[in-house]
């Protein structure tokens, strides 16, 4: 028996034990949008820091200006000198539940329905972190040396925009340093086929508030009078498209690059066809910028979206009124090489130019980060996208994706080391929406990829 | 003493009782927008029956396929054979409250601060319409005949558009039968001056829902792929406005009357400045239709406001999704001679033409209204105009109402009766707003009116 074949048993032995864990991971309300969860976010980060010690790794909580961080090190192994020293990245923060009424099962009490966990965080990400620490665990327990170093950086601000991850990277860089990132937060090709997530967009995310008279006023009593913020905001919005959606902001696409022959054809061949789009989404139709596909436009071109607005009256029957205030929260996902600074600065710029003087305008920035690449002719890569197709008995696809990850210009930047991104999710597993999931199978098919990656990685 | 003068006396006698009266009016949670408040509308039609019950009328609860409205009749006058009927209009049910964090004292718990009653409907209508009432029992109170006949009728749907009117005034069209209908639903020209108001806008009233994918998207996952469903109605409410503030809806100015030299001339002198509007409403600026005045815009010209939207995430922080939904409520205020059926349908034609195929559009009608126009050589007029002057000690004005009173149309149309609006609210009342308020001294002056107003009315 081989020490990775050892491993793998004593996963398969302890699996249940390893998802009882997940299930409590799993209830701390840890969302990092609303502040009154803060303790909750304490408590999460020592259960975890816990759950790294009891393990066998020199665990602690990192604290931060908002949400702590974990940190754990293995050590050095003795098995190999030469092993690299691998950087499990995590985030156990999760996204705000939206209309609980929409949640079969409630969003912190994890369900199982089908063979699959349903849960606010199930897939992102608690759910894929849980895999690394099952599967160093499992090595642990072989009593046997790990294959590599190991080192684990959880954070709990992935989903507000990771603020006090640069200073965490900074102040730590020496502990830090490793030569691979492995992070578990994306997904795979489908539900059959594992993937390896190559590239990721970045992100500038921005409110916008447009405030009018200094109450809601009687629409018959003032209308024709004053500016309306809602219409105004409307207005806004409106502008920042044309009819071929396009993004209007001058200066865009300047830096975006072209959509080359080689990378239309990869996108084409490994891509999401439109008929999966509409399955996966409901939509009565796919849409978007004029002369891209559909894959394109969700991986190398970027995007301009409304995530949320409210004004006036929004309950049930007619309220007739000039609502006082209008606010959205727009964000937009940038392609390779699009600098977010300039892109935030772009915005501002059209939004004021649009925006009568009959209202006052506040736009504050919200999350900037740049878009993601790994280096195609990476071994490390090849020995991941080998760990996949084994643990799948499928070759794995390799694939860009069109959410962001600021983590990974930051390790980069800062650690210098590029990152690994092996997901394990379903693509359609309500990641950010009612019902999120992660499958069973998905649990303990990445569980035993990261065991063999590990040991791929360190051969005695 | 004349009979008015003993009216006059008793009311002042009784004017305390007739304020806690008012109190217990004010307490009942009537929103009938509101379904949850069904019972509360029952009881408070009762409470007004009886009101006007013990005030000598015989008076008896109506029900409709809605909420109920109350009719009461004092039966011929022996007084005098010739003198004429008068109909006092009002209604029970109240705007929502909105944001209750907003007001200063609880919206259904009447709070008197500097010589103002604080509480939802002070102002609109329970306060204005308890002044028929108390000059009325006034009048009982004398032990004369009463110099009119008087009739009440108070329904409880004003606030969502009057449903259930049109058929009370077809199934009661004998027993409601009269010369004038007096209302006080509106306003003061200043908060020193007095007025009677010859016009009103007419109303149509939409909603819209834009459905996209079946639930909220991860922006990242699928930005790009589907068409998103708040930018979508933004572009659509954007398009109902040109540069110029201009209503883009085919045909929608086309029956609007013309602004003549005299009735230009006679807003600009009896109308608001802009100085005041600012100061009424806090806005920074006015702001409409290019070409017209402010008082022009809200009075004689149609406009088109959004009175509510919503879609996606709206709490605190963001998140990054594609809402599954977003909609809107919108009302266009029409001018004289404009029909709001084909306005109605003009609005559905040009919303339809600019929404594109990618998304799910469903527009419903909540409301729609004619404008009125009351005959300005009325000698009723003229005696309510006397009786206004009288009791503010001041000449009243005659001005032109933004706001929308959907029975004036009606009661013309089946009644065949003339309206008279003798409205004794502050116009910053905060009407439709939080903290709703009515002035203790204009209810007294009020109740004089209207004393004054059936004594003019059947001279002996």
């Amino acid at each position: 028996m081989t020490n990775i074949d050892a491993a793998m048993a004593l996963f398969d032995e302890r699996c249940e034990a390893f998802l009882d864990d997940l299930k409590t991971f799993l209830r701390f309300q840890t969302i990092s949008a609303q502040p009154e969860h803060k303790t909750d976010m304490q408590t999460c980060a020592e259960w975890i820091r816990d759950q790294l010690a009891s393990a066998g790794l020199k665990a602690e909580v990192l604290p931060t200006a908002g949400h702590p961080a974990v940190f754990a090190d293995s050590g050095p192994t003795v098995r190999n000198a030469n092993a690299p020293t691998i950087l499990c990245y995590g985030h156990y923060d999760v996204q705000p539940v939206g209309d609980e009424s929409l949640w079969k099962s409630p969003p912190f009490e994890p369900t199982l329905r089908d063979g699959n966990l349903f849960a606010r965080g199930s897939a992102d990400n608690k759910g894929q972190c849980m895999t690394h620490l099952a599967a160093v665990r499992s090595w642990y327990a072989t009593n046997h040396p790990l294959p590599v170093r190991v080192k684990f950086l959880i954070e709990g601000e992935e989903e507000i925009g990771s603020p006090h991850l640069p200073a965490i990277l900074e102040e730590h860089r020496q502990r830090l340093a490793c030569d691979y990132v492995l992070i578990s937060d994306t997904s795979k090709h489908d539900d059959e086929t594992p993937a390896l997530t190559r590239s990721t967009r970045g992100l500038v995310y921005k409110h916008i508030t447009i405030d009018g008279p200094a109450r809601d006023l009687h629409s018959g009593q003032y209308g024709g009078m004053v500016a309306n913020p809602a219409n105004t905001l409307a207005k806004i919005i409106a502008s920042l498209h044309d009819d071929a959606h396009r993004v209007t902001i001058p200066g865009f696409y300047d830096e975006v690059l072209p959509v080359t022959d080689d990378l239309r054809q990869e996108l084409a061949e490994a891509g999401t066809t439109d008929a999966d789009v509409l399955a996966a989404t409901g939509s009565p139709a796919t849409a978007g910028e004029a002369g891209f596909s559909t894959a394109e436009r969700n991986t190398v071109r970027p995007t301009l979206d409304v995530n949320g607005m409210v004004s006036g009256y929004t309950g049930e029957g007619g309220a007739t009124i000039i609502p006082a205030r209008a606010s959205a929260k727009i964000s937009m996902r940038l392609a390779a090489n699009q600098d977010p600074a300039k892109i935030s600065q772009a915005f501002d710029d059209a939004v004021r130019r649009v925006c009568p003087s009959t209202v006052q305008l506040t736009i504050t920035t919200e999350a900037t980060c740049a878009a993601y690449t790994a280096p195609a002719d990476s071994p490390a890569v090849q020995v991941a996208i080998h760990a996949l197709t084994e643990a799948y008995s499928r070759p794995a696809v390799v694939k860009r994706e069109g959410a962001t990850l600021p983590i990974l210009p930051l390790f980069k930047e800062i650690l210098g080391a590029d990152s690994l991104m092996l997901g394990f999710a379903a693509p359609d597993c309500n990641l950010h929406s009612p019902n999120e999931f992660f499958g069973l199978d998905d649990f303990k098919k990445g569980v035993r990829c990261i065991i063999r990656f590990l040991g791929y990685m360190g051969p005695s």
